[in-house]
């Protein structure tokens, strides 16, 4: 990331809508009048999805919207679209199937578009799927509430607007340190971010900082050991050693490059 | 521990009694054709409880049976309990509320008993809610599928069959990482182990092997450091950085000295 680069406001899902709002208050924030584009990309069914943030956010002074929605892949290459995304300050993928997101989007104008939104500023934003789909690598799918095997979980490729991290979403509320832990099991130098409900990560000059109810599960597996490599498809279950695991919850921050949470005032806002 | 006591089977809940029975085989491998008392004094409405083990034990050539139930705590100073466990070989503790396996014989005879049952080389086997009453401290309640707050746990004493160590059960299953962190968290010399359903540990000789089909998470916080120090009661969500985390499965072994995985041969079977 370069220092121009807009945040990401990563979101683990169901961001409250009725009570303080927390999180949408940051995303309006950060918009500052600019008009945002509400995605359901990642949605078989959108319908609704526009309007209930159309209403959650008006009363935050956040009424500039616009939706995008994509009903097969070709119609990403609609110059309309991207010029759409040009005219935004910021983008806000709603929940969904991650999949969805990147079968629709990797490779297109959108795409391109969105990676130039970001580098000159503007905010990118996403809840559930859309929080998986903004790492390079994601998890596409995969078994929550058990141990990790092999078999079970479908990593892919995301949208790429951060590198070096794994993330996943409901993440406490689902039971899903068992894939997050199987997903850095393979890639080891990879960062996995578990972030739990109405809970935030706000990615900006080389860290996060987290806002929000719930917590923020970092796991790092770079100094850890595996006493057996369980093929891609096997059914045993997962056994690795020396995992570093933290923490995090509103008001702290953490930094990519020392890997280490580090105080609020590194991570400026 | 000594040498000389038995082993400790410390099962994670809904171990298999209908297929190849792992644990249930293992239990009685060790209790060698001696008597093994089915304590079913965590529930209360035990019935069925004893049958159920009675039918997935049979057809292991575990026939020499007995039932412990207490209806009430005057119940444990029965001389008749007392006699039972000194005939026995080892004694499982099934499922169904902790804190009433702690309340009904923490201080009686048969804890007494129990061990000294233990000490002269008997088998203490336990699930779910006999799996966590092992520990000197114990999770007596808490939440599940979010991340902690220290409002939410509530820790109490246990049978003291191990010390060192606060175990949780059901583990991956019911994502109960969050109350796990939250009871090592304030005790942070203490060993966090998390055994998921249908898995068991085998303690003996100062360490334990894993068998069964899920996974047993470990979760170390000597080295940790809590930035912020919420009080007991206390709704925020709990932040703890620096924590050590194992995923250990089938053929796996621990050794609670060095407080680090080892290879099976150093935990004798």
């Amino acid at each position: 990331m370069t220092d121009r680069s807009g945040a990401l406001i990563i979101i683990g899902g169901h961001e409250d809508k009725q009570g303080d709002r927390t999180i949408l208050s940051e995303v309006a924030r950060r918009l500052a009048g600019g008009r945002l584009v509400i995605a359901t990309v990642a949605s078989h069914k959108p319908e609704g999805y526009f309007e209930a943030y159309r209403d959650a956010l008006a009363p935050l002074g956040l009424t500039d919207l616009a939706e995008l929605y994509l009903d097969r892949r070709e119609d990403a290459f609609d110059p309309a679209h991207a010029a759409a995304i040009d005219a935004a300050a910021g983008v806000f993928f709603s929940g969904g199937d991650q999949q969805r997101i990147a079968d629709m989007i990797r490779g297109t104008p959108i795409d391109a578009h969105l990676q130039q939104l970001h580098a000159r500023g503007g905010t990118i934003a996403g809840t559930s799927a859309g929080a998986s789909a903004m790492g390079a690598t994601m998890i596409g799918s995969g078994a929550s509430a058990q141990s990790h095997r092999a078999g079970d979980l479908h990593m892919s490729q995301g949208l790429g607007l951060l590198h070096g991290v794994v993330i996943d979403q409901h993440f406490a509320e689902r039971g899903r340190i068992g894939r997050l832990l199987g997903a850095i099991a393979r890639q080891r130098d990879t960062i996995g971010i578990g972030i739990d409900e109405d809970t935030a990560i706000i990615v900006e000059d080389g860290g996060f900082s987290v806002i929000g109810a719930g917590a923020v599960t970092i796991v790092d597996a770079s100094d850890a050991m595996l006493p057996r490599d369980p093929g891609e498809g096997s059914s045993d279950t997962l056994s690795i050693r020396d995992v570093r695991l933290h923490l995090l919850s509103a008001g702290d921050a953490f930094a990519f490059a020392s890997r280490a949470p580090v105080e609020p005032e590194a991570v400026a806002a």
